[in-house]
């Protein structure tokens, strides 16, 4: 993930910038500035100072991750070797966008849910295109990236209760190790309320109903379990329909709205 | 660009998938149906049989890339140990989503221009995310890939003339070698005819209107020089007003469009 | 970590292994026994049989990870090119021998505490030689492997509290995703009382003595604390005095002991 | 080898230091300093060196490779990014230790045989954890580091011996090139007395007794064979029983013990 | 082929420069000339000069790339740590002789058709040991780099041909992609009229004598199709028929002859 | 080295083979063969069919490393798919000429001082382009490969020798290792004797001519030295002087002759 930003400038330049190394003095010194051409959350900027250092070309930020931007903006400006800065323009230009997109997105959802729930979390799932760099801008913008990988904490999904039984897959994860949670995928009441009565950490209440939220918290509530279990939803919650969700007891929100369909947001850079 | 689903790959698994590992016997075979959740244009089968192979997993295609499916179809079978299949899950889905939904907006623009002018290609821009896979995608929705990376052509933009002039750009360029094609990207219709008397292979029109470019094509035809060059438009080109470009004698419409917008096509996995 | 092996095989082979090239018939294939030759616990088998699959080298494992083994046993069965179980030979003895001998010395301190404490467990602590392939034989060995990396669970440790103070830390931490557990390493009893209350999930009593661990718990249970927290001893704890320890109510007991102190078994390797 | 440290750094970093990035300003500098908590040898030192300076981290060596060093010595200092010194200190006080540890083990050998015979010298073998690593801290406490890898000098060994004759073995090998020198390793007196009249460079006298050793130097001796070729006694030679073997006239004594056997040297790395 | 040095000098520096190591201090600093031994044109300073840098060694440039030089001219100065001249000394003049070479005979080529026509170009072919920088070499000699590697632009060869027909495989090509230019090999004079009827953009006439040359020349223009493609003379062209082509109206001679019959230009470097 | 197959392929290969994708068909199984154009020694037979293999392509021997081969002979057949034989064509055939135009100067070598000094052997420098593999070749053609990089055996050179007396630089380096050789290089007599004197194994006698070689043997001779040490002539040495030279009591003669002035074998690739 850390390296997507070297992947995409590697395959640009297997051979260098032909047009540039044509057109442009080896030695010219430029100033270049980066400017929204869109409202939004700004993320990437730090991921991508990282980058730019490695081509000696000095970044000044005007814009931080997280703050707000207004088309017109001059977020960055970067001045260097101008043979340096066209080699990366395209790159950089093309991480930032996805990234404000998301952030921009993840933020929107946040501010929905703030006034009707101020306990629940946005987060991320895993229906990213940049992996964890989706799953930064989605905290850039104030949610939770949820797990890293499938080396993070213990998640027993759909496909998994297709090869095993409920109460026996959680019988194998518990006890793994002290330092792990344990979260599983239900798609039933019933087995929500089994999941929580054998001690897991995290239920994930999959394509559940408002309605089915609110009877599960109603149970766990009887049963005396609400407060040792975190509760997350997720499936199909979008701009749209997240206030309907927002208002019951729950933790976490998770959805692949903010990854899977947020837009680039547009930038542009210009050279003095 | 090739090894995108290698990188995202290792990101998931640095140590595994510590939850498969404990539930999911370490022999087992089964089979997976990957399912279109939405109509649309499929791509990325051909790209991931390729990385299937290398899991040693059996891959049955029933849609090949460039097919038009519908919500419901089995697209492609996937058969071997369970682990392995559960662990590239993810990135299989959402390499596949990407692609096949740039494949299906670009199939859309092929088809908008087809009836008004059957010559006009469309192509990608440098607008992507996933770098050649997205141009890939675009190639199967029936567009022209453009340029590789920046090796490729020659290919002077706005950032190279606002540090030379457009002459003495193009003369920098042009001898550099005959196996290579050489492009400029101008501004005004003064610049365009500049660049064909120059004997430039092909001129990309950024941000003209329809009538500027129907003026560029009328002072070329009274100048005999519109056979000698491929003329592209390209800037603010979407679905809304393509159709308003199409109808005049242009070569290639080019659209950042089907990149950067192109929502996701949704699947899912599921085992039997 | 996972790569120890070839890390340590290329090092040898930088040119080829000079002698068995001009020695031995490129197309011999023979059989080699790895035998024990001392008493213990085997570990490594799993993790060599992947490593050795990748040479093309058939191996019939006869003791699995975790088995008692006894001098002058036959532990696995090589078949395949002289010239590459020559190869091998030494990278993979020797990546036996110390995963055996961490297993052999974790078992050893499982089994000192089961009688005491069933409810005790040992765990690893980053004192290690091989990074994650430590861990592992401290697993097959029974114990926890603890965290995995500082990417893993959020640890504070004696040097980060020695630039910010412990409340403060505390507070940085939580909340920072729902999906990972908090520790923290403290050197008093009133720091471990602190860090109860603030809510972390894990406290290591680190260097401490029995009686002041007797104290944390009594204190602890008094505020109804103890069962929302987990109690980790480490520090100066080895085989000799292990037992003092776990006598008292504590769910971990980490040991550097098990992987700096631990003697490489030894194993050879005959050919028919 | 050489890349030992950047294995280990890696896997510790998988996705960053999660707890130090959270609490520790991302700008501040510290000092460290590093301890000794017993006596020994230090060595790592100037490996670690190189490896701290790609980190921009400052160190200041008190203590050399090869120095003695007793407990409480700072042996150096480190000073710099607190964020970086906190993702190093885990790695670099392992290596430190291990190679301490092998470097003191290596000079106790080579101080007990030097007034016994000053001409033999203390080798290292293969049974290594670190390879290179650990061979280098054998020659930092005095000893030989003996091949490098496999394509170093030739060595015809047991194992090769069980699939060709002793002569075939010794003749294919010999003449291969005028830049390398010929070993062999050898079970028996008559053997030894072969290889020594075939021209090899150097005998491994295998798990010889001394009065074994004593009767092959003796028939060298009266063959006149002895001045032609360097005598290297191994196998199960330890602290023990090293001065048994050492008042034979002797070129090498080569020990497993000083790197299988050896124990990690005790560091600590303390905040100012 | 950018890392043609980097391959040498690992494989040279296996486990470092043991000589210098043992007997140049570590810290010396000194100068070094690299001096002409023969006569000719100088190539690689700029890519030597890029590797360099990475070794924190100054080099002080006397004669360019594409400069004539003689026996006794120093080329360029090299400043800085002793061990690290020395480390890369043989990999540098290998380099430096290879692309000089290559230079040297290119530029011969070109002198010697300039004055019969000063249209044609000499181009590289394939047959290269280097890659792209003996292309880089020939450029330097003021030749053609000709296509870089199989993904550049399109070019059918005899061997496509022995398994497709030459209409069908020019159809499949054409339209691919309008940034590409296609290229067909042809061996007869008939062949050669099919390809240029058929659009292509370059023919090139394998192993056709002069006088196939000319006639092909002659029907093209009759057909008034020789301004609408590229020729290029290809196969057994040296040095000492090359007039005898270079008559004929062609745009391109490709040359294997300066490539792989060049011989290196003898370098040497002095210590002061 | 072992490397340069692969490094001059993915050169070639950035994005593929973008001509035989759009022609030939994918699953298409070819059978081709490749022809020796000229009479030599063939060399890279094997090194090649390790990379073939990996292509999943068979190769049929019929020329074995160290034939002689003449106009004509099939050397190797190929068989598998057509556009993995395209892909591999250029470079196969590049390194196979490479290889057996050295194999056949060396050879000739070789046999030219065969029956003038049988003892003496012809030796390759660091003169090479391919490093290794040019050492490779040597050997194939009867010759001895000399060091293999910089961390072989000890060899003080003219450039160390401007930084250090000859007598220090021996007694620094002597004793560094019982398990390497100690070479110096010398351009006097007198040098030579002292170095013989210092016991080094090897003598290297740079630009010596004829008599000053027969003065340094008759001096060793007289001073009971000649047995102890190799000599070695180096330095302009090459087809038309070695006989002058093997005719002394040489027991290497080392030439940068048969790399650096190697012309490649002409081979080709014929499809069926």
């Amino acid at each position: 993930m850390k390296n997507i930003f070297d992947l995409l400038y590697e395959d640009d330049m297997k051979f260098g910038d032909i047009t540039s190394e044509l057109i442009v003095p080896q030695d010219l010194t430029i100033c270049a500035k980066v400017i929204a051409k869109e409202d939004g959350i700004i993320a990437g900027v730090e991921y991508l100072s990282e980058k730019i250092d490695l081509f000696d070309l000095k970044m000044k930020v005007e814009k931080k991750d997280g703050e707000t931007i207004h088309k017109g903006d001059v977020v960055v400006h970067l001045e260097g070797n101008a043979q340096k800065i066209l080699a990366v323009e395209r790159v950089f230009l093309n991480i930032l966008g996805r990234m404000s997109g998301i952030a921009t997105a993840s933020k929107r959802m946040v501010e929905k849910v703030r006034n009707i729930n101020s306990k629940v979390r946005i987060a991320a799932t895993r229906k990213t295109l940049f992996g964890m760099l989706d799953k930064v801008a989605v905290k850039i913008g104030g949610g939770d990236m949820h797990r890293w990988g499938l080396s993070d904490h213990i998640l027993i999904k759909d496909n998994h209760l297709a090869l095993v039984e409920l109460e026996e897959a959680i019988n194998k994860v518990k006890n793994v190790s002290f330092v792990r949670k344990v979260e599983v995928e239900v798609e039933t009441v019933e087995d929500a309320i089994i999941a929580a009565e054998l001690g897991v950490d995290i239920i994930m209440l999959d394509n559940f109903t408002p309605s089915q939220i609110k009877e599960v918290v109603e149970i766990l509530r009887n049963k005396d379990l609400r407060d040792n279990v975190l509760l997350e939803a997720s499936g199909r919650i979008n701009e749209d329909n997240i206030e309907s969700y927002a208002k019951y007891d729950l933790d976490i929100i998770s959805m692949g709205f903010i990854t899977h369909s947020a837009k680039s947001l547009d930038f542009s850079m210009d050279f003095k």
